[in-house]
């Protein structure tokens, strides 16, 4: 079973969302997940886990030696652990699959400013961010990357999840999708999509979703060309 | 009051997480949240709101009238109207600033494959992607988004969000926190932040989030040397 442990000040927000629908029924089954209190391990009778930023500032930081302490009670194990936070590398649908394939994660939510440095440094903690804002704390992120995961689980989703047209492989977005009615206020469904052929269906949505990244994602096309230009247009076999 | 509509077939994730914490004692005060089952606009007995993909493939689509039936029920005002997708221009810290600032939001998440493009672009819904990855809908990007913006209504943080030295402000990641005690398994607070001279705590800091944001996110970065270039120092000013 892939297994999840999350490090939090708010252990009643999980499951939350993941206590529904795919992941929901799942739970138990195809993952765990145990919601583990960092105030557990404060050190004080006040249960306090942070303290003002060393060179001043608005805000608290999570101490090192409390968040160090939360760590070891988790046990070591060969599950990545990682910390949420804005300063991390961007959370991508490559990392996602090689989460969900290996045996599970750890992961510790930041709250107020952020987490002293030096037990992330010490305890090789990975960073990740989830889109380029900020939040309250890791704790939104932490639940949108695991509901990534879970959904690539054997069992969870089927053949739906399995995804050679799905966004971010090859570095495309997907192509639109259209369904019944065949009327839409007088807005029809593309003619090569419902011609019954195909191959003609199959290169509208290629060129479609070539068209959309190139408009949207001049990032992810710039990756799409440089690998194509080395005549590679296939996920993961090019960095 | 800033005011949260979400469309989604699972309301029952909502408030979720933003029912404890900052956002949970701001809610009904500073902002408010309606969950909508977009079920409520099934049209058969089945309460299917979903049909097969035109053009063949796995998974199924959410309908463009059942979607619009869902929409036209929130009712037309002011506010933005977003689908999350994958599709979608990524969040940013920018866009979560002009929505916190703006009246509120209208959120549809996504299931299953996708929603019907002709919908999307009827009804002019703004498409933002959380992350670059694919998730089993769009309840937990919803999340986050909101998360991201309740934080900056007025009242709920104080301070700690008003940010000059946020993530993603001018374009360079926050730099890294310390805080007691001064030694953590042999490692002590940089000098500098410690010495009780201000302005070299602030030279010190301005200096780590230049060096971290070039080392993990070059595409900042690249940013941040543009704007420099041009003599602007500044988040907000340049686009």
């Amino acid at each position: 079973m892939w297994r999840a442990s999350v490090l939090t000040l708010y252990p009643a927000m999980f499951p939350g969302p993941l206590g529904h629908a795919l992941s929901g029924r799942a739970l138990g089954h195809a993952w765990s997940l145990e919601a583990r209190d960092i105030r557990d391990h404060a050190h004080d009778r006040h249960r306090s886990v942070d303290d003002t930023p060393a060179g001043g500032g608005p805000g608290m930081v999570l101490r090192a030696d409390v968040v160090a302490e939360a760590l070891a009670a988790v046990g070591e194990d060969s599950r990545p652990r990682v910390l949420l936070t804005p300063r991390g590398r961007p959370l991508t649908q490559k990392r996602v699959r090689a989460l969900a394939a290996g045996p599970g994660v750890v992961l510790l939510c930041g709250r107020f400013e952020g987490v002293d440095q030096r037990v992330i440094e010490r305890r090789g903690l990975e960073e990740i961010a989830v889109g380029d804002v900020v939040l309250s704390g890791g704790e939104p992120a932490a639940l949108l990357l695991l509901d990534a995961c879970v959904r690539l689980l054997p069992g969870v989703m089927g053949d739906a999840a399995s995804g050679d047209e799905e966004s971010f492989e090859g570095d495309l977005l997907e192509h639109p999708h259209y369904t019944r009615p065949r009327d839409f206020e007088g807005a029809g469904v593309p003619e090569a999509l419902v011609s019954g052929d195909h191959a003609r269906a199959a290169r509208w949505r290629k060129a479609r979703a070539m068209a959309d990244t190139r408009a949207r994602r001049p990032d992810l096309w710039a990756k799409y060309v440089a690998r194509a230009t080395r005549g590679v247009d296939k996920a993961g076999e090019v960095e």
